[in-house]
């Protein structure tokens, strides 16, 4: 099968550990050896989130010339250089000697009248105090919400990825049994003007939205977002809760999932394979073949069962 | 022609000029037009530097968390993002509606022996003056030395390149007909260990050489080689100094050229065209399709004259 695997941002910058080379690369090795097992059997193309790692790219820049901050697009390229760099090599290391990878930096466009841009929600960054989410609400231009019981973290707009102008390099690469990496962080946000050049804007799109933009443009079999929970789960929370193992897309629908976790990969499979895709898969990073051989996970399909 | 062009990082982060996002994407803008003229009439692949780049985002990081620094490496990829990113951008703005960029991160393989790990040499980040000079070697284990009449920078291991390990997918785009940017800041710096695994390395590449190496590998005509001085010059800085229209490799390995600067550039043309590069060039961005055409910059070629 040909798979587009979604990596979670905070599976290679994990909340609670500390921001550092050494962590991440600790993490981006682990998560290599699962994809390299899914890549014996499979056709993957790796796109994986940015929350945490663009967040700290802001951070730094504000440390060292607060009043020239540097825009999110650039920040977004940034994080694509550091986690793609990182992944590619791991994953060069445990795939066999003959694999080749390559990474892409990927522009993605946005429409600039997206209503999310008066509305932002997607969290960046570190977690917070209220003591210090207080102090950088003072001294940058930054909306800080409260994030799990007693942490804050910058949010900013997260628009709907409309179109991937370097398609066509991905495809090329993939059908060339390439195994790529693109799509960092959602995609580097950018706009169309109105005398048809491009420019950047200042957002991170989500991942997940992005990979299943993705999938079916590259006539993906599987939608594989992996992140730091086991599955979906039904009445998430409360006594009745329950791992979903299969589910159909109506079905999913006619649930509620937070916004900020959950429910942008719900909707990224239910699209999926509401435009077509075989299945869409969501549960752990160790479980990556798991999900795709219906043993783990949820599996997100038409005729809700494992492929 | 196939020409592999290199553009100095200091034509997008200029000496005294502040580096800032503005004053970065108006050079990028300035540079893609040159780059897109060229484009017309032959097949481009665009490298670049990094070293005010690369400095700058290792000052953001020290700036934040002093202690916990981020390698050469993962900064250099960071800079291969940003700068690959507004290239990219701006160079499909500047082409015709349908052509095709794909920007690719770039591995580069050094040897963990080459003795330029004992002997840093190449400057990176801002030039400082001699207080801001004592200040960083007092809080960071960084070599500073003075750079020019009054200025201090910091220098670190500028390594040969060896071997690009995923030349395969930049010939694969190349030869149909996408342009694309890769090698940035001489590309991301990594070494074999002894078990055949890659690792990373601190370290910046000179990216003139790596575009040799990327001009030779991919069978280019030629390697053109941008940079802010109108082209190179006998006896520079005496009375007898003349510009050099043409000249050839063995000509030109008689000379002496300081290692900081025109040296790494007359090493990778006369090392191009010695191995069977029909050209190579050195000039200003400007220039660029000039210098192809023998009316502006250095040309290096065996019958020392333009193409």
């Amino acid at each position: 099968m040909r798979i587009v695997v979604a990596l979670g941002g905070n599976a290679l910058l994990k909340r609670g550990e500390p921001m550092t080379d050494a962590a991440q690369r600790a993490n981006v090795a682990v998560a290599a050896v699962a994809l390299a097992d899914l890549a014996r059997d499979h056709q993957i193309i790796v796109a994986h989130g940015n929350g945490p790692q663009v967040g700290l790219l802001a951070l730094q820049g504000a440390a060292y010339a607060p009043d020239t901050p540097w825009p999110l697009d650039v920040l977004g390229a940034e994080s694509e250089g550091m986690i793609g760099y990182l992944i590619e090599q791991e994953l060069i290391n445990a795939l066999p000697d003959d694999a080749a990878c390559a990474t892409l930096l990927t522009r993605v466009e946005v429409d600039a009248r997206d209503p999310a841009f008066d509305r932002p929600t997607k969290p960046i960054g570190p977690v917070y105090t209220q003591e210090q989410a207080e102090s950088l609400r003072a001294s940058h231009p930054w909306t800080l919400v409260a994030d799990g019981k007693s942490g804050f973290r910058r949010v900013v707009a997260s628009p709907e990825p409309r179109r991937i102008p370097g398609l066509k390099s991905i495809r090329l690469l993939v059908d060339n049994g390439i195994t790529v990496i693109c799509a960092g962080g959602g995609g580097i946000p950018v706009v169309r003007k109105g005398d048809g050049s491009m420019e950047g804007i200042e957002a991170v799109i989500d991942k997940d939205r992005t990979s299943a933009l993705l999938a079916e443009a590259l006539d993906a079999d599987a939608l594989l977002m992996l992140t730091d929970v086991a599955s979906v789960y039904r009445a998430w929370g409360t006594p009745q809760q329950a791992a979903i193992k299969a589910i159909t897309p109506a079905e999913l629908n006619a649930m509620d999932f937070a916004e900020g976790s959950m429910g942008p990969k719900v909707a990224a499979a239910s699209g999926f394979v509401r435009a077509g895709g075989k299945m869409a898969g969501i549960g752990r990073l160790q479980d990556a073949r798991a999900i795709i051989e219906g043993k783990a996970g949820t599996v997100i399909s038409e005729n809700a069962g494992p492929m």
